[in-house]
């Protein structure tokens, strides 16, 4: 009992705010309207002065206001994202104001259907109106305007949350400095719209529901736990239940031969199903899925792109490797969209088998890129121009020991090639070091795509903007010409298909410099002349069978590329591995790598 | 109506024998015993003299014993798996005699529980004692004996008749020549028994079931169809449901914001559930899941090993590459089983969107895998010792024109390394030349691995035993020691991790047959020291960008690698690209390709 308050909020109230009087209805998106309402919220730090850290969390289905710490003493569990939030914790409460407030149409104290309907005096039931996530956001913002808050730092929430942030970067524009959208989606699948739908059925063919009138009476306990049994599934992977569960037998060594459930991962449904019954109420149950369901920011808008277009903020999308619910290519679409419309969005997919739950579940990972994006955001606020990776270059370096660092000295002479205030997507980014060096040498507007996790997480904690993506699934979401520069350094000879690859990048940018390894170099020339082996070189270090360079290129195979694909090269700097200086005599001899600054040709 | 008794069997009876009499119970694998038992059954073409062309298809949950042609003139549906089974059809009704039975426990004709209880005159309901698969097949097998079958051509399923082929299989060995087990699993995962019991759960929760003594009154039909809903969210995947519903609305264009259904994939479901209320039975649907939950081959036996262990049929195993219920993965644990204790089985994952439905969906690939695996055991059946593929040869490598066709040249000397007799795995098995004619030429037993799916099922139409696999994902199935000769060829440079296959192929086989091209080859010498540029041969014809040889070995550097790896090289034939005949001066220099023999070295 000593312990459960260290780091956290300690005692907090669940406060309720009367934000829309009797008198004043509020109108909801289905045309209905609703009065009173009434919200519940918690708040944990304080408000500073400039009114400027404030941090508002939107939770999930079943969850609610209390985020961290206990509402008494006596309480065993705390808030649901405590792990994420308090003093020192990722979300920190001794720097940020945090506020969570329960979703209209819930059953944790804000205005929703089970409660009573001034109408007839009775319960709403299914006369609640129809709710949905847009009409959440709203009674979101009505609360804040009532505690006086004039500005978010951030928004942030996961799966249902999700939408809710992403309804805020959408609808208030100017209120939001900036997202981290986790395991969400701007639209459920049919699959998850179908699963919605099983659950609401359950509920409703439940002959306790008496059309929502269940209050003083048993109520659609066995519907709204059938319900909650669905969606535990679609909250764990097939892997995760795996490890979970297996097939053990939860009492027995032997079947039993009967109906009761005998399985462990059948006692955990049962469990789940029959404590959500406890605490969740099942017309709420009813109106949050449908309100999930309708939700679909492409529909509301005509298009993601003009869903998004208006948003100002910082975007970080957090998706699961084993979400099946919400999945990674959902979140890939929000990414590639703002990418495709110029925002600044970070993207990281983080590798876990725990399914959709591993947004509750991977605190280490997630706390990490949670916490050091809003540093960078509040940072970059109160320093405009600056960005707060310095702090991070020679602590991180030292810790992704191990990876491939590259070599510098392209680095330095890409960094001269590229002009001042430019724009430059670096493609492959590694650990982020050019695109440090060039937003602070040269000012550039700066993104990043890189494929390898850790290197993601470590740029994206540095402040750069880094999307963790393959770049041979595509580029095709970014305009023709949408960067000066692209940089594709030492990276070609690893992809697949360089071809593919190089002519998007002239398309989206108006130059593309290319760096590799040149494998006409002398030594590997008389490597394989004389030893007849495969060149092993300062600048190709790898035994055949250990290489990860799939391709084998020298200047003049690039030279004939570049001819082929109809492709202007402007710059041609052959180098050594360790000198800046450019190798003049018989470059494709004596070069141990080369820089190329390209961009289209004549009869593109 | 003219067209519809096309190709097919017609007319067709569903008849019923009485296996067991009142007086003469079968005892049940749960310890109860049950008496009587009728079973409902269909046959198609003849029984012939030598009582040997007789296959059995098992059917699954929701199936019946109606599998091909019409009850009645007016049907307009034909039976469940009509596009397999008639006249000319895969399943050739003019050349097999084809049964399939109603399952015990069924409601279509063979006994189940809402049939009458003799003890007490009324319906079973849950008084049914539990079955197993075992328990569906032992039925089966009894029918097959009193209808005179002796033995059996074929056992074929799919889903959960797939898991009666693998207890036929594995619980009377002696009497199937060959099985195909499609989209199925020896256990269900945890989460397909999570599904099946928020199923049952949904059924049992229903104020109608009554325990299940709802005959005379309006039964759980809510319950069943919300069992039904699940059942078929997962026989569709996830792209299946986006390519087939998307997010449409089915009679609007605008959200009703009311509880009634309205995307069109909540339709779809209220449809499924609808009409499987009306021709199934709730107690059935209660006892057939259960029965699938309760299936474990490796429980029963002890390992997957010893359960199939006594198993003397070929295997066909085959698997839908978006099959989420029944996953590949399952399949392939079956596969990696088989082929660890030397049985004769083929494998493919065939590439659909269709999901577990592909079963249905998908006639046209797995039509062709199940004609050519029933043709090839028929022809060996007949003609012992000889192989169906001669007759395939030249129709289907013509077919498969745009494929990278190998040399003959390795192949050729590879056949003249092994000897007369032995056991031989070719990894990479390509088209299955090399193999086809090691079986013709030096009555080898030989069996492939193909990464490719066109190729694999183009090696399986061939009759050869042919394992859709990736290489690199692992051989650890196989036992040391396992193959006289295991064939590398023109593969090795292709392979990410040449060091992990290599090692793993001498552990399984004894001598270990390597060819490859030469990069340091004059040619490439020359080319990379005069050109400087990356080499394009005869032997090596890509461009840089294009070559899907992503690693560049000599033979210097492979018998630097095997002395590495302490591996002995017993023959090592430098060969050009079109020559029988061996290099023998400077063969580093001279040799286009070469064939290794290796084995273990001295010290393992």
């Amino acid at each position: 009992m000593k312990d459960k308050f260290q780091n956290s909020v300690g005692i907090v109230q669940t406060k309720i705010f009367r934000i829309i009087e009797p008198d004043k209805p509020l109108k909801l998106q289905c045309g209905k309207s609703l009065a009173p309402i009434d919200v519940a919220y918690e708040t944990y730090g304080k408000l500073n002065e400039a009114g400027d850290n404030a941090i508002l969390i939107c939770h999930a289905l079943s969850g609610n206001a209390h985020v961290a710490g206990y509402n008494n003493p006596d309480e065993t569990k705390a808030g649901w994202w405590d792990a994420m939030v308090g003093p020192g914790k990722p979300i920190d409460t001794n720097k940020y104001f945090v506020i969570c407030s329960n979703i209209l149409g819930g059953c944790s104290g804000t205005t929703g259907p089970s409660e009573i309907n001034p109408a007839t005096g009775g319960p709403y039931g299914i006369d609640f109106p129809m709710i949905t996530i847009a009409d959440m956001v709203k009674v979101q913002k009505l609360l804040l305007d009532k505690l006086g808050i004039g500005q978010l730092l951030m928004v942030i929430g996961g799966s249902m949350g999700g939408m809710q942030v992403l309804e805020w970067a959408t609808a208030y524009p100017n209120f939001v400095r900036s997202v981290i959208v986790v395991a969400s989606t701007t639209r459920l699948s049919p699959q998850s719209v179908a699963f919605d739908a099983v659950g609401r059925n359950a509920i409703l063919a439940d002959s306790n529901f008496y059309d929502g009138q269940y209050q003083d009476k048993e109520g659609p306990a066995r519907g709204l736990a059938i319900a909650r049994m669905i969606g535990h599934i679609t909250y764990l992977s097939e892997e995760g239940m795996r490890n979970k569960f297996g097939r053990e037998l939860k009492k027995a060594d032997d079947y039993r031969y009967d109906f009761d459930s005998e399985f462990s991962v059948e006692t955990y449904l049962d469990y789940q199903g029959a404590s959500f019954v406890e605490r969740f109420d099942a017309n709420s149950y009813l109106y949050i899925s449908k309100a999930m369901d309708y939700f679909d920011l492409a529909k509301q808008h005509g298009s993601l792109q003009q869903a998004f277009e208006p948003s100002k903020c910082r975007f970080l999308i957090v998706s699961f490797s084993s979400d099946w619910l919400f999945t990674p290519a959902q979140s890939e679409e929000i990414v590639n969209t703002l990418a495709g419309i110029d925002k600044d969005v970070s993207y990281c997919n983080i590798g876990s088998s725990y399914g959709h739950d591993a947004f509750l579940l991977e605190p280490e990972k997630l706390g990490l890129l949670i916490r050091s994006f809003i540093e960078a955001t509040y940072y970059q606020l109160k320093n405009p121009g600056k960005y707060i990776f310095k702090d991070f270059h020679c602590k991180h370096t030292g810790k992704l020991a191990g990876q491939t660092r590259r070599a510098r000295v392209d680095y330095e002479l890409i960094e001269s090639l590229i002009e001042s205030h430019s724009k430059v997507l670096d493609v492959g980014a590694g650990d982020g070091e050019l695109l440090a060096g060039l937003l602070e040498d040269k000012n550039v507007t700066g993104k990043g795509i890189e494929l390898d996790e850790e290197l993601a997480i470590h740029c994206i904690r540095r402040g750069l903007s880094m999307i963790h993506l393959d770049v041979e699934r595509g580029l095709s979401q970014y305009k023709d010409d949408s960067f000066d520069y692209a940089v594709l350094s030492q990276t070609l000879q690893t992809i697949n298909d360089p071809e593919k690859v190089f002519t998007e990048l002239l398309r989206i940018a108006k130059r593309v410099i290319v760096s590799f390894p040149n494998f006409a170099h002398w030594r590997c020339r008389l490597q394989l002349l004389l030893r007849g082996r495969a060149p092993v070189t300062r600048q190709l270090p790898f035994q055949w069978n250990k290489s990860p360079n799939i391709h084998c290129l020298s200047l003049k195979d690039f030279d004939r590329f570049c001819k082929e694909l109809d492709v202007k090269i402007e710059k041609r700097i052959p180098l050594s591995k360790s000198s800046y200086f450019a190798i003049r005599f018989a470059p494709n001899m004596f070069a141990e790598q080369a820089v190329y600054v390209t961009s289209k040709g004549m009869s593109r």
